[in-house]
């Protein structure tokens, strides 16, 4: 088609503005929506979108053919359910939500037929939020992960896969639901968790000056968005259980060679540890 | 003095190597002895020390009035042993240890009148070792800290202070050596505990495609070098078992609220986990 590809963004905060950014340097016309005034009249001024409303807001989504929501989950869930007499025939619409299962389920089965919902989750993030801190260089090392189901078209597959391409991803992919959140509570959620009990094991911010930085890296994402994450995590909770539970045999394993003064066991450890490790290593 | 200031450097690895690169820089001149013949030819050729041994090195141990450990802690405490009678009336030596207690009682206690050990870590490292691979770079952000006992003196804290300001640490300070093992016990050894577990849990690594840039800063250091690593945890096992009986509780704590769906308990560790983070942001 000759006219510029059109997308609508519910929720203008640090993703949001992100992929509003990013398509609209790949020649997309974007227009938003947020609660925020001061967030649509950033992104306006800076061009990053075209039309936008805080209210008053039901001809944009009336004429979106493409819509990314970029809300918290229980968010997205809920306008969804409160607008969606507003969705024309023909609409496909995808997320960025980190969790799937509640979610994706909750969502198919409350749209009209002739409505699609992709599900897709970039997996890029930062310790920080707002359309103001936009950018789209956190999608170049990133993945992208489409999560369909056999509700899903290959016109919905297309879409969520270009939005991916133009934003610049590393790595698209596809999983199944439940592939999905079960990776996603070993690889970010069992990760965030350990970092938080780091940082809350004990009031130990007098060694801020001692540490290194394999202990900064280790806990950077324990500076977490408290109302998202505790979503996600409870989204998740059976997934994430088993793997703190799994995590914790291990750690308690490792303990029980320093009771026993085991040398050997401990090498042993730290040789598959280094084995594995280097299969995470960027190609 | 107008004489370049002499430093001989036992051990010539990685931090061994980035010590003889950093003083030759600030324009010490380093000798070096290493078991590895290439090591030494490596060194030399490109002008890191000046004269090197693999055997026969009694005259450059004699000839010492500065010496530099870089061993591992086993083999530290057994050089020294053997070779104790080659150093001369004032000399001063210090090390790079990880761990403390045992090196520093088990050496200053078997040292002659007029010989001094004075014990430093610096707290720099990477996932990969030996000379080749030595850099100054990594001391840039990094810390440098000195455990002095009563049984140091003045000029053996100097040798140790101008060291680590030569290679040009962010940070220098000081630390007795029970407070030194304690703090590496939850800054340092605890986050490689974790790593490790994380790694040795399960054989995931059929995630490595999915995983963002969360995990691999987290997971880093589960690279880690066998032998040193199991000989600094068995060292300081008594401090180690307590941070992981402590994190151990912390991360159970968490799964409770996910046991319980307890969003607010949730939110409220995550704000305290965001809250203490930034005190070790880096200023």
């Amino acid at each position: 088609m000759n006219n510029p590809k059109q997308v609508l963004i519910v929720g203008l905060g640090l993703l949001g503005g992100s992929y509003a950014m990013g398509l609209t340097k790949a020649g997309w016309q974007v227009n938003a929506i947020d609660v925020d005034e001061y967030a649509i009249a950033y992104a306006k001024e800076r061009g990053i979108i075209v039309q936008g409303a805080t209210q008053k807001f039901e001809s944009l989504v009336q004429n979106a053919k493409r819509i990314v929501f970029a809300l918290y989950p229980t968010a997205f869930v809920e306008w969804v359910k409160q607008y969606k007499h507003l969705f024309q025939q023909g609409l496909i619409f995808t997320d960025v939500s980190g969790v799937k299962a509640g979610v994706v389920e909750s969502i198919q089965e409350m749209l009209p037929q002739g409505v699609e919902f992709i599900a897709s989750h970039p997996m890029a993030g930062r310790e920080v939020s707002g359309v103001q801190n936009a950018n789209t260089e956190m999608f170049r090392p990133a993945n992208f992960i489409i999560t369909p189901t056999e509700k899903n078209t290959p016109a919905g597959l297309a879409f969520a896969q270009v939005v991916a391409e133009d934003l610049g991803f590393a790595r698209i992919c596809s999983l199944s639901v439940q592939e999905h959140d079960k990776m996603i509570g070993y690889v970010s959620q069992l990760t965030h968790a350990i970092a938080v009990s780091l940082m809350c094991a004990s009031d130990r911010t007098d060694l801020a000056c001692y540490t290194g930085d394999s202990f900064r890296d280790l806990t950077r994402i324990a500076r977490i968005n408290e109302t998202m994450w505790s979503e996600l995590f409870l989204e998740n909770r059976e997934y994430l259980m088993e793997e703190i539970d799994a995590f914790t045999d291990t750690l308690q394993r490792l303990k029980g060679y320093l009771v026993d003064n085991d040398r050997e066991s401990l090498q042993e450890m730290f040789h598959t540890s280094t084995q594995r490790r280097s299969a995470f290593d960027k190609k």
